[in-house]
């Protein structure tokens, strides 16, 4: 009894790894969330597919975990990387009472590392990745982790910058931030990488404040002390002295 | 004129996206250090190839930038991604007064991604990477992001945990954060992911501490608060409240 939980990458099958295509492939049920299952769908032909719309996380996981104990291989398809802000970690939870049931994370690339090729290479060193949602973490806790970020001059990359009714923290983000670099520092903003309308945007931090084209489906680079503008590209040293 | 920074993943051609791989595919010449150039080696029959031993980084910048300036199309190899301590910051930095050679940067699997995936799913929410190799940057800058990573609660990944000349530093991490986290806190290390070899032990906080398994190809994981132990799985809640 097996669930593969394969992260497909940010878009197309053009970030797809060969691990991750093999894993679908050899699935005999495929789940998850309906765009991602169509972001793959060449690849499950005549198999199952069992998908729910956004929100049913823990439905899709309780539905992965009926079909593997009737003895299917079950691909749980996730984008970006399974394992960061994925569908891993909650597959095990609710598989917990299961040990039976072998759960395997594939990886994929997530949109830390996706965008951040777009835009150059803004996370060549330390940096913290931070999601700004307060649907499952209190806000005060995002925001402590934001000023500690701050203050450990980490490059930041952040998920779930906005959504339609949570505007502001980005902007609350920015202002924490601004104690401890200025809004002269570099940053930039990916949207859709990978998919039709792929956006790669290099500007300041000023310029993230009451930003409307930043949403939901943007991931965000906030650059550190040391990041710069190199014709065009958003990079931060790793400190080679002899360069 | 164009030079693609390509990752290739943690090991063999499991990892390799088709874009990744298309890149090394079209390019007239490889550059890389030479392990990584040697794992690729079934993509460059009929190439150029050039290689250097470890730390000749600028040296093999230098080498594709010329390659380029002469007009031939150059992938310049790196193992995980090439945006995560990888070359594509320095290639950029190389060849700042060259503006008409285009860099791109390929995203790859880094470490953090294909660790946690063989250690379950430690990164699924908010988390920070950190460097202990202080041959680019101050200790104390280090152990300062040590301890803010510590004391916000994140997540922390830690690469080259250790060399032959350095191994104290990873003992003075856990020191640092066992006043923000108990010694029983869930951890994992992994090596060689993708490669012959491949490790990946989950164990406590503790254990880190003297261990003289964890090398420069190990790769750490430190839970947080609430990272648990799930059927032997290291695995950060996201916080789903009904699970």
């Amino acid at each position: 009894m097996e669930i593969k939980v394969v992260g497909i990458g940010p878009g197309g099958a053009d970030f797809l790894t060969p691990q991750a295509k093999r894993a679908i492939e050899e699935s005999q049920v495929v789940v998850g969330y309906t765009l991602y299952v169509e972001l793959v769908a060449d690849l499950t032909e005549g198999k199952k597919i069992l998908s729910t719309p956004m929100k049913g996380e823990v439905q899709r996981c309780e539905m992965a975990l009926e079909e593997a104990l009737k003895g299917q291989k079950v691909a749980f398809v996730c984008s970006g990387d399974a394992g960061v802000y994925g569908m891993a970690g909650i597959m095990n939870q609710v598989a917990k009472n299961h040990p039976e049931v072998k759960i395997e994370t594939i990886s994929g690339i997530t949109a830390a590392c996706s965008g951040a090729a777009l835009l150059g290479a803004p996370l060549i060193h330390d940096f913290a990745i931070i999601s700004l949602s307060d649907l499952l973490t209190p806000l005060d806790l995002i925001m402590k982790r934001v000023k500690l970020a701050g203050e450990g001059d980490f490059v930041i990359c952040l998920y779930n910058p906005k959504s339609k009714k949570r505007t502001e923290y980005l902007d609350m983000t920015v202002d924490i931030l601004s104690k401890y670099r200025p809004l002269t520092t570099p940053c930039g903003y990916v949207k859709h990488i990978g998919r039709e309308g792929e956006i790669s945007v290099v500007c300041t931090m000023q310029d993230l404040k009451n930003n409307s084209d930043i949403d939901m489906f943007t991931t965000v680079f906030i650059g550190n002390s040391t990041t710069e503008l190199i014709n065009g590209k958003l990079v931060t040293p790793r400190g080679y002295k002899n360069v």
